[in-house]
Parts: C-alpha cells; sequence; structure tokens
C-alpha cells in the first residue's frame, strides 16, 4: 500500500504542477498574488495585470451610465493596473476591463454571472439587501431536464430547483413556482443573474419560505435550450411580418402568439407533476416573470385562470380586460403580485394595471420599488413574493 | 385579447432594443457582423475588433506550443484584427486573444468551455473522431444534487446525468458509471472539458452504449463544490506536511489518504442508488477517472475490490501489489481497461502496470493513443470504453 501512495502522491504533485500552469490566478515565481476585487468596509480595488496595454479602464453595472462610463485604472509596480472606487451600495453587479479598449473579464475573479450569451465577473457587496444573495448552508438540487414539446416540435431544456431535503423526504410532496425570465434571456437567467438557489436555500433554510420546487423554462418559443448549446434555431412565423400573419390561420397565429405559454401550461406542467413530487393543485402552483416573461405570466392566467392561485407578473408588459380580471376573481386566486420599478419604462403600464385590478376588486399586492428594469429588482421581487407563496 | 397582445408585442420590441445593447455579438447600425471563428473546409479565419489595440495575437491549444507559441494577428477594416490558419485535425480545442499582452475571450463565440477558473471560447472541428462530441437529438438530464459526507463533515455537490428516457421509463433501473476528475479540476470538468452528456447521448442514441447513469463526484476532499460557488474550502492535513502527518493517528492519515475515496465507496454510491433508480450491483457499478481520478480509480478498486465489476484508470498515477491484483481476479472484474498517451508524463506508469496486470494473469484493455495528458485523450478514451460498459 505504502508504494501506492508514494507514486500517487509523486504524481498529484507533477499533475498539480502541470495544472498551475493552466490557472490564470496562480502566482508565479514568488510574485505576490493578485486580488480583485479586494473589498473593505467603504470601498472597492480592482486590479488587472496588463504588461503592454496603453489604456485601461474599468466599467460596472453600479455606475451612473454602465453602457459608456468607465474609469480609469492606473499601471503601478509589476503592470498591474489598478483604481478603488467607494463601495457601492449592498447588491450584486458585474464589471469588466476595458483594455486599449477591448472588454476583459477579471481573471482574479472566481464568481461570474452568465447574461445572454456574456459571461461577466460579478461583485456581490455584502448587506442587507444581499444577506440571502450568497450561498447558504444547505442546498437544493438544480438540473436540467428535457420535455418534449407537441406544441413547439422539439425536446426542450428546463432549469429545476428541488429544495434542500427533497431527496431525504421520498414521501414529501412540494408546491411549484414556474419562474419565467424575459426577453434576450433563457433557462439559464434564473438561476445565472437571479441568484434563485441561493434566494430559495437560504429563504428555506430561514423558515421564511415553504420548501418548494422553482421550474425556470425557456420562454424562447424557437429555442430548444440556451443558445451556448448551440441548437440551431427553429424557423417560426412572427407576428411583425404582417403580411405573413394576415395569410395564417387561426391555429397557426395562435401558435406564434401564444405556443409557448400553452406549451408551459399544458406540456410543462404536467410533466413537472409527472416527474417531481409535485402537488397538483392550482393552490399549490404559483407563476411569476420578469419582463417578457411577466407578459407570459399575464397571457397564462387570461389563457388558464383556473391553473396558479399565486400569479406575478414583475416589471410586466401585459394587461386584462374587465371581463378576464373577474375570472381570476372567480378562481380564486389566493396572491396577484404586480411588481414594477418607478424609473421603468414600463412603469405607466403597471400602475394602469393596478388601477385595473383595484376597480375590479381584485384583491392584490402592488410592490413599487426604487429603479428600473434591472436584474437588482427581480432579484429583490423573488425575495420578497416568495415568502408569500403557499401559504 | 387584440389589446394585450398589441400591447405586449410593443413592449417585446421595446425590451429587445434594450437587451441588444447588452449582447457583445450584436452588429449596430448596419456594419457587417463579426463572425468568429469562421471554419471552411480547411482552414479556420479568427476575428476580433479591437480599435486602440497596438499588438493582437491568437493563442490556441492545438498550436504546438500552447503555453508560449502564439501567432499574429492583422489590424483590416473597422479596426477588425483577424488571421486565418490551416483547420487543425479534428477535436476540441480552446483559444483565446491576446490583446496587448492580457488574456480576452472571443466575444462572437459563444461555445465556451470551463476549465479550472477559467472560462474559455471552445474550437469544435467536425470528424470522425468528434462526431459524438456535438448535441445528439436527444439529451439526458443533468442535475447537481449535494449528498452529505460524514467522513469529510460537508454537504458536498456532485454532478450525475441521467439517459433519455430516465422519466419516461419509471420502471427502468440503471447502470452507474462513476467518473472522476485530475488535479485542477472539480464535479464540473467532465460535463464541461469531458463532452460526457454529449458523447453518452450519441452513444446511446446510436444504440453503442448502454443507457446508464453517470455520476461525477468532486474529488477534491477539502472542496464543498467548484471553486465557483466560493465556498471556503475546509482545512485538511496533508501528507507532504511531514511532521504533522508523522504525528497523526491511523485514523487520522487514512483520512489524509483514503478520505474521498471511502466517501465515494461508502457514501456517494449509497446516494446514488437511494435517489436514483440505479441497479445496486457490481455488474452494474463501472469506475474510471483520468489522472488523479485514475489514482481515486486504483485506491478505490484496491480498498473496495468487490463494488466495482468496471474499473477504467486513464492516464493515471498508481499502481497494485500482486496481491491486491489476486483480489481483483478473486472478485470477478468483468473489464479492466487500462489507458494512456504514449507520450504522457505518465507513461511509464502505464507501462508496468499493464505489465503487472499481465503477470498476475488479469484480463484487461490496454489501451495506448497518441498524445499526452490532455482532454482530447480523456475524451476519446470515455467514447471508447463506455461502449465496452454492462455488456
Amino acid at each position: 500500500m505504502k508504494k501506492i501512495l508514494i507514486l500517487f502522491a509523486t504524481c498529484l504533485l507533477a499533475v498539480s504542477a502541470l495544472h498551475a500552469q493552466e490557472l490564470t490566478n496562480f502566482a508565479f515565481g514568488g510574485q505576490k498574488p493578485i486580488i480583485s476585487p479586494e473589498l473593505t468596509q467603504d470601498s472597492v480595488t480592482f486590479r488587472l495585470k496588463a504588461d503592454y496595454a496603453t489604456v485601461v479602464k474599468l466599467s460596472g453595472s453600479w455606475l451612473p451610465n454602465p453602457w459608456t462610463g468607465t474609469i480609469d485604472m492606473t499601471r503601478g509596480e509589476n503592470n498591474v493596473w489598478s483604481v478603488t472606487v467607494p463601495l457601492p451600495a449592498p447588491e450584486i453587479y458585474t464589471y469588466y476591463f476595458l483594455v486599449d479598449g477591448v472588454a476583459v473579464n477579471d481573471p482574479q475573479n472566481v464568481l461570474v454571472q452568465r447574461d445572454g450569451t456574456r459571461y461577466l465577473p460579478m461583485l456581490l457587496v455584502p448587506g442587507e439587501r444581499t444577506e440571502n444573495y450568497g450561498e447558504a448552508h444547505q442546498h437544493g438540487t438544480v438540473s436540467h431536464p428535457w420535455y418534449h414539446s407537441n406544441i413547439l416540435g422539439m425536446d426542450r431544456r428546463l432549469t429545476v430547483y428541488t429544495p434542500y431535503g427533497y431527496e431525504n423526504n421520498p414521501k414529501k410532496k412540494y408546491p411549484v413556482l414556474y419562474l419565467l425570465h424575459g426577453a434576450g434571456g433563457d433557462e439559464e437567467a434564473w438561476i445565472s443573474m437571479g441568484r434563485t438557489a441561493q434566494i430559495l436555500d437560504n429563504l428555506i433554510e430561514k423558515g421564511l419560505a415553504e420548501p418548494m420546487i422553482v421550474v425556470m423554462p425557456n420562454g424562447n418559443a424557437n429555442q430548444a435550450a440556451a443558445r451556448t448549446l448551440n441548437i440551431p434555431e427553429k424557423p417560426m412565423g412572427n407576428r411583425w411580418d404582417r403580411e405573413a400573419f394576415a395569410k395564417m390561420s387561426e391555429a397557426e397565429r395562435d401558435l406564434v402568439m401564444n405556443g409557448y405559454v400553452r406549451s408551459l401550461c399544458t406540456e410543462i406542467v404536467p410533466f413537472i407533476e409527472k416527474n417531481f413530487r409535485a402537488i397538483p393543485k392550482p393552490a399549490s402552483r404559483a407563476i411569476a416573470g420578469l419582463s417578457m416573461g411577466g407578459g407570459h405570466t399575464i397571457s397564462a392566467s387570461i389563457l388558464y385562470p383556473e391553473l396558479f392561485d399565486y400569479i406575478c407578473p414583475l416589471s410586466a408588459a401585459g394587461s386584462a380586460t374587465p371581463e378576464q380580471i373577474a375570472a381570476l376573481k372567480k378562481a380564486g386566486v389566493k396572491l396577484y403580485f404586480l411588481a414594477c420599478g418607478n424609473t421603468d419604462f414600463l412603469f405607466q403600464g403597471a400602475e394602469e394595471m393596478h388601477a385595473k385590478l383595484t376597480e375590479q376588486g381584485l384583491d392584490h399586492v402592488y410592490f413599487v420599488s426604487d429603479g428600473g428594469h434591472v436584474w437588482s429588482n427581480w432579484r429583490l421581487y423573488l425575495n420578497t413574493f416568495a415568502q408569500l407563496l403557499f401559504k
């Protein structure tokens, strides 16, 4: 046995040395390791080694104009460029460096979020606002099953979160939240940008939310899965090609307009209730979505008013007629949680929806936050309404 | 209904425009979209827009010296730098750009592999060698459950692949392959660099491999999960701190030397057989691992000779005594698949192991490939031995 162990140990060392060459955040030759980002109580320092760069800048999502506003970095010892800025308010931000005009990720930062097709370094500023955004002690399981859609004509990838304890309580059944992303997103948006697993893990661990399953589908009817899997998209008609749209049959138009929502309500819900230990009742089903997903949420509540007892459109586009609202009242909706940022470009629509719900006498929560059409709001909304579900 | 749809459509357009700003591979103002990488029959062109760069180079894992060898790129129209190189042999490669000395990912490429803490753009060159590395038509499910380890004192994250059809055949039970990563890797290494899901999906779809579950644990005893989750590592003794090691009790030393392998065999295997529809028999259990994971594979086969009927050390460090080999013979091992590259720095060890197995009369497959200690070999080995399992 000793001989094996010694051989094995030698190999470990050799392999470690080899792999070290692959790790950009490894310090060679006794050089001080570069730390980035480095947080203090009131500041954060970013560092990047760039030997031959002429200009290095920092771009961060907390800056007044995140698209164009940048901060110059200064060349220091060993060509490590750095800048120290005031610590932004507790939240999750993304940032990158501009090296002679080209966007570069921070090689020192292991925390990365995927936003559409990009991977961006993440800055989590600790505080009350973000206390549920880091890793909890007890972790749920994240999985990616594929369901078959007859409506959309393809197998499609889902993201499913099952809560801590799911594996150890094989008789227990759980309520389900269907959580929908916005335009530009996919089935990974909520789990990456939205920190769904962390938020639910923390809320459940603290006893603030019921243990629940969360299902995050891909809301782009022409996609089987996130573009990172490189599966060709399916050509589909759309409502903006007016000439072609006018020539379609009613069924074809419905597919274009409602295909995904119909797949969600008549294919994904049954798939989940067959393959997971889900309680198959309206009182144990919630639907929530941001932006385009908020539109999907409203559409689903109109097309299938009896399916979900909890309905949460977030920063959403969409509206409803008095008859449609009456149908929801009649179906016995337990929570209607309407949320929007007060500088969101869709805020006026949220105000109007709030007025309509009030007019029609549908009890609802109208949750208005500071800020606009951004992930900081959607994390806040999830962290808020998840505590109100299934109670 | 019409009113909803129109509102919704307007919003979709507005949101699309907003999100477009976030997508770096979106072409603005009628500029031609940049395509990178662009493959032809015999060449591949890489492109990067870099307005203010002085020197832009390409670094690729297929180049003669991937650590230091780079190829100059040339500035063209609109400051799009490009280079066209001969198409390398069919395989998966990673590459990046050096912009004035700083490594930059290709913003046009949606295919990305995670290697340790880095995300690198991926180049898949089509051909016979890689025909199972792209997406199949039928997809298995990838999940990340957490098991509790009493031995290592923490909850630990796993990657589990269940084959296509698992959800639709609720009575069917499956054999299980335990697939172990090397030093520098974690529970995501095989699924990302190793293309495990794609290889198994393709082999199973073609009827070349038995439908099986594949379990990919984290083999670093001090880690709960991949470093990208930022969970603090647990301080643990190690064998190279000789003074401290000498003072340990036998039990403490065993934990340091074999803690992970014991957790794998006595905690992970039961967890999988409880929570998945796994056949709980040696004839339905396989173990395989690369490099350090090959060492773990050999250790597991020595410590628990009756647990696995299929044993596949790949580019491995490790050896065994005549008695240990005899124990495997006695246990009735069905396949011993020993693989190594002929330029691997561990090749001599593989040769010696092959000689020992031959000497002791343990039937085995000795699979020698061209090349060294690299993922192209490990994908090839998985694609090869997976076809031999459970038959």
